[in-house]
């Protein structure tokens, strides 16, 4: 079995290897840009080390963790439109330095270049993994669209948010588990196992990243605490707290979220995070995440494989619900 | 084997059949409203009677015939974001009548979808149906920046052209009859054969669309007759102009095309169809529609079908490049 490491280090040269100096320039270039800004790697990581679980033989699923990530990029690059976000990882997002046609139909056959990866597979299973890309593809559209509808709603309810972390990020990292358990050799039962445990740390991660918004250390968040908190994201913590508060406290949390985000920044920030802690909405979101990376760990006890190979993902789904950035 | 007609007929039933009524219906309302405005259904009945050369089960053939249709709206959704077209077949474009951000959401899951309808195949041949689908949806994209990038360059040469509109158009015509041909049975050299046919149709179709432009009957063309004129686009009228006219005529098309498309228009259009007519670039484009429909017809011969089977698709290619409209 491969070390985390290794594994990465594969990751990483897929992407160069891939070469995307390709004509015309003006369509490769901003893929080749969006996939050098780096990221954690996450979904390819994960398709590996589903595979590894059951061969050795990673070559397939290598095709599979490429199209995997071209794939999360291109969602990248469109959500940065849909989104209006000025920067990603640090740079410049692809609609900002070039353009949003740019940004659209580079997006657009990063979509197609999935698929080509995909279609390099070899094995005899190929269309579950098809089946499973499809499927998850579209859920994650789907995850897109209610995250831009719950912007406009003022009756969204936890239940509704759950849902939309659902199919937005976790069933993306669900897919990634399946497709290599699937090229690895694993039962359906084994392949489901997976598909759950990733659900489930999806839900934590995205929690966790909720979490962070507002209570992350500024030593090691890599964005300004309370983000969330200024644009009115109906997040974890904001929700919780809509269902929460009452009497005095409503009317609290009401007139913080009328101050202006521009002219009161600090006092709004300042202001929800007190009010968040008083009625214990950042314990309640750390239970929530305990909560599912405890689920992600026991769909892995379903899997029938012996303790130490279950490790490197369990630490996996534990350094993501655990991170500070 | 069937009647255009009863061909048209099926691909209409799948389209209304595939149940667009799905949630979020933010996300799949746009998906039907643009499968609704109708349009001539060309890709789609191109597979059908590719296949149906071969076999009267067209059971597979519909399946990727609707992908194919799918997948020709998706790219009409994203292009007519970047060319900020406001009305496509007469009624609002979906970013017009939603908004851009609802426009590229929906183009993505149309993308999705056309890869979903595809993976319904069964069809021992899917892997090489899906290389076809690949490939062509990647050429389709470098033709769209391709035509992007020309309208920012003034050395545009005809060659150039006539490549950019063969990946824009031409290669997904190809591909939707080499993809019904792989479906019915045809061999190498007879799904090649089809593919050459429908690359030579599809430029003659594409130069038709330029012709038409400037000397279509108003009586029969949809649109307002000197649009590419007016805009300065650089189709094959356009381009044969600059490449012909010397001297004084040279002279008297850069004045004409240097004049105000909004207060001049009228002068604009009649000058340049005159400067056209005197320099025999509508003749010139006539042969070049004649040339490429008689490679066509070429194409067809090596297919070693008797010649009643292939008379469908000889009077499909003659009436693309003999249309009005």
């Amino acid at each position: 079995m491969k070390s985390q490491e290794e594994l990465l280090a594969l990751v990483e040269q897929a992407i160069v290897a891939n070469a995307w100096k390709r004509e015309p320039a003006g369509l490769y270039e901003p893929i080749e840009y969006v996939l050098s800004l780096g990221g954690k790697r996450i979904r390819p990581c994960l398709t590996l080390m589903a595979c590894n679980l059951f061969t050795e033989d990673l070559s397939d699923a290598l095709k599979a963790a490429l199209a995997l990530e071209v794939f999360h990029n291109f969602t990248l690059l469109h959500d940065d439109i849909m989104d209006k976000a000025e920067t990603r990882r640090g740079y410049a997002t692809v609609h900002k330095r070039w353009n949003e046609n740019t940004a659209i139909l580079s997006g657009d056959a990063m979509l197609i270049e999935a698929y080509r990866l995909l279609d390099k597979l070899e094995t005899p299973r190929f269309r579950e993994v098809l089946g499973v890309f499809n499927t998850t593809a579209d859920e994650v559209c789907k995850g897109q669209q209610y995250d831009m509808e719950f912007e406009k709603r003022m009756d969204v309810t936890l239940d509704e948010y759950m849902e939309m972390i659902r199919l937005k990020t976790a069933v993306l990292l669900a897919g990634s588990l399946k497709i290599g358990a699937i090229i690895g050799g694993a039962s359906d039962v084994q392949a489901k196992a997976l598909y759950d445990f990733g659900i489930n740390m999806g839900l934590a991660f995205q929690l966790q990243d909720d979490y962070l918004d507002a209570f992350g250390d500024p030593k090691f968040f890599g964005k300004a605490i309370g983000g969330d908190i200024l644009c009115g994201k109906k997040c974890f913590l904001m929700l919780s707290a809509y269902e929460l508060a009452k009497g005095v406290e409503r009317e609290k949390l009401e007139n913080l979220m009328a101050l202006d985000s521009k002219t009161c920044a600090n006092e709004k920030i300042s202001g929800v995070i007190e009010l968040y802690r008083s009625i214990e909405i950042d314990k309640r979101c750390q239970e929530r995440v305990n909560h599912y990376t405890a689920k992600a760990s026991e769909c892995l006890k379903k899997l029938g494989l012996p303790e130490e190979k279950l490790e490197p993902l369990s630490l996996f789904a534990g350094s993501l619900s655990k991170r500070r950035k």
